[in-house]
């Protein structure tokens, strides 16, 4: 019997300071992106587990330069020249290489250019190439920080992270919009939100959350839907009202946004993102909103249930011009557009404790105050229709004793294409999926 | 327009720490969950959002105490007093308290107890209310602490966390246990593990983590299958052997041990748990592997290409005996027995550069590498009759060339049952899914 050798923790991962290490000879590995003839010499650059490095041949490199192409992947010995003019202070003049393997084809489009020249449709059918673009690799590098930055704020307040069914026996917003499959000859369904379960666990942990996968089958094909995606839920007891949630929600971006400066300076450079101010966001009621833009806009009220996207937009622009804010709370949405666990505005049940998070005139969040009583829940459900039996075991945990709670569902992929100001959702998805599109 | 308070982020989450306030009046929160009547006082165990606190009611307080019971919820001010023979040092004199909630219904078994007294069938038929058992949330507290471990791990070492698509045109492992469902007239399936996607990103990030659900059709109705499960999963790219990804295994695991020590030392003290030593975990041969056992135990070998559970739990056995070590890494899996990614021994066709980590008699991890050379894998694809036009998304990868590389998935709910000594994986996970049961 042998044994394995054992990895400690780094410290928190950093890129390399290879600045420091001009004269030393170092070890690197990468696939080659890119490949600058010039006169005499050449510039390669390498893609590493960190970044783009540029790194010279020349007569001195003890290989061919034909021995590289795009693509192929290379283990290099180089030296670490200071150099001012290069960006970071150095170059690497690769001394010798070893070509860990190639590819098999010429690739349908550059990779290694600043951006690709393809078409929308390319992007996504080669999307394991073109991810390796610097600039679409950035994307995913920040939502990753996103993440990282969601779940250090909430564990620091709290959460505890929960694992949730995503097949279950009836879906959270029911509709047609749910996915259906066998069961071991039973009907099941994908999960639409881990609403029941995020609200059965604050029973037991008062705080969780989840980021993890959601289902709709809607029919839209516009660019702000997807058929799956990451949903970051979180789940609160014990609050006095709906507002503790937004100021959860304001808390956690503010921190997110502090996190991503700090994490992924080169990233937020590369793709020019202009992080938004979070401090005091502005809320109004919905019945406000629809009438400020009626009246700012000279439109026609012509839902008044509901926003209209167009109206979405306009309400941010207004309230940016007004506030100088990038974000809107909208609150107090009509019941009759909420689900049956929709607390009600004391008073008026026409409305909602409830609320959206828009920013940069789109709808990242939808969150709320949930019915904690049991007989107040029933009762609901009674009004609607909706078949008690079904919801059994959801109803287990008002029977047995709840407190008052609420939370809120952001959607990962819809938040990171607003910061980085992309205009399609599935620009910020590493593999979409649309009606049109199960593959990749 | 309103403006929302603004939560900002705590130190990281620590229970409060009443011992010094001893003398104050705190406020404090949480669900009732026994209630001990002495005479003329009475034990108030009060469920918190960090354990359990132990609360006493006496005829000064300001309530009566019929005003409570079981699974109430309640806010509540108390003054802390010190009290050398109570756990942590402190007793909490409730002196007033608001009831937020009460239960609906008798419960249908004691919470508060220290083991809930029921079924295995009603602890999961009444999920929702089981969880809220000291003993079995602190099960499920452990589970996010190994999560938030393992995540801080991998980030250091340069990990990339990534979101892949749990809606798939072909399953990783192939077979009949996959789910299957209608995407808009079109076949999907659901994934059995990120293993295409997770490779796929390797070719953009080098190095990259998932942890995330996956889904098996399987009518194993055993203590170690779930039909839906926690798979965490890594890959890395610039490898020069699988060892490299053990190692790596090691290290995450160890890590995390010690992470379970310092951030939830009252939840392992309450379980008893034992935590393994991880350091040095001895590698065997599968073909060895399998002789050991049969000539220890004088069995015959029955399946040469697989391990019977009981074989397993022998090897273990054997394993620990004479080294003590309660993990052991088995090597060198039969090529029939693995996935047509899997690459092969150098000389040795019918033998992979693979691995599985078996922990206390059970397996926990299957990883390897997996082969990178576009030629190779169309190859082998066609040895085993796979329609190679069916993964052309996935070969594409290959075709545009990728470094060595490998990685694991490592099942969650197993991994804190082995850690915890339940015997039942089902016992670690939140809402099992198993051939029977889709609710709670």
């Amino acid at each position: 019997m042998e044994q394995v050798h054992f990895v400690k923790a780094a410290d928190y991962c950093k890129k390399t300071d290879y600045k420091s290490m001009a004269g030393q000879i170092v070890k690197l590995h990468g696939a080659v992106t890119k490949i600058r003839k010039m006169r005499g010499f050449a510039f390669v650059l390498l893609r590493t587990v960190d970044g783009v490095e540029q790194c010279l041949w020349d007569e001195e490199s003890n290989f061919l330069l034909e021995t590289l192409c795009e693509e192929a992947c290379i283990a290099a010995d180089a030296l670490v020249v200071a150099e001012p003019r290069a960006k970071g202070g150095y170059e690497m003049h690769l001394i010798k290489v070893t070509v860990l393997s190639k590819p098999a084809a010429e690739l349908p489009f550059q990779v290694g250019n600043k951006e690709i020249n393809t078409s929308f449709e390319n992007m996504f059918d080669y999307r394991p190439l073109s991810l390796r673009n610097e600039r679409e690799r950035a994307v995913f590098r920040i939502q990753s920080c996103l993440c990282r930055a969601f779940r250090s704020f909430l564990e620091q307040q709290g959460f505890t992270e929960i694992h949730t069914p995503k097949l279950v026996s009836e879906g959270a917003e029911g509709g047609a919009n749910i996915f259906k499959l066998d069961y071991f000859g039973r009907q099941a369904y994908l999960a639409q939100s881990p609403q029941f379960y995020k609200q059965m666990m604050v029973g037991v942990f008062e705080r969780v959350y989840e980021i993890g996968p959601v289902f709709r089958a809607e029919k839209h094909d516009t660019s702000r839907h997807l058929n799956e995606y990451t949903g970051v839920d979180f789940e609160m007891g014990y609050i006095q009202s709906f507002e503790e949630i937004m100021a959860m929600e304001t808390g956690m971006i503010a921190y997110a946004m502090e996190m991503l400066k700090k994490s992924v300076p080169d990233e937020l450079e590369l793709l020019k993102v202009c992080i938004p101010k979070v401090l005091d966001i502005p809320t109004v009621r919905f019945q406000d909103a629809k009438e400020l833009v009626a009246e700012k806009y000279k439109r026609k009220i012509a839902d008044k249930e509901d926003f209209e996207p167009e109206e979405e937009r306009l309400l941010c622009e207004l309230i940016q011009e007004q506030t100088g804010c990038e974000f809107v709370f909208v609150t107090h949405y009509p019941s009759a557009k909420r689900p049956f666990y929709a607390m009600e505005t004391p008073g008026n049940p026409t409305e909602t404790q409830s609320f959206d998070l828009l920013f940069r005139g789109l709808e990242v969040t939808t969150g709320g105050q949930r019915i904690h009583d049991y007989t107040a829940q029933v009762e609901k459900m009674e009004r609607r229709n909706i078949n008690k039996e079904s919801f059994e075991s959801y109803l287990m945990m008002h029977k047995y004793g709840m407190p008052p709670h609420g939370g809120l569902g952001l959607g990962l992929e819809r938040f990171t294409a607003r910061l980085l100001g992309r205009e399609n959702v599935r620009q910020a998805t590493l593999f979409p999926r649309d009606i049109h599109r199960l593959t990749p």
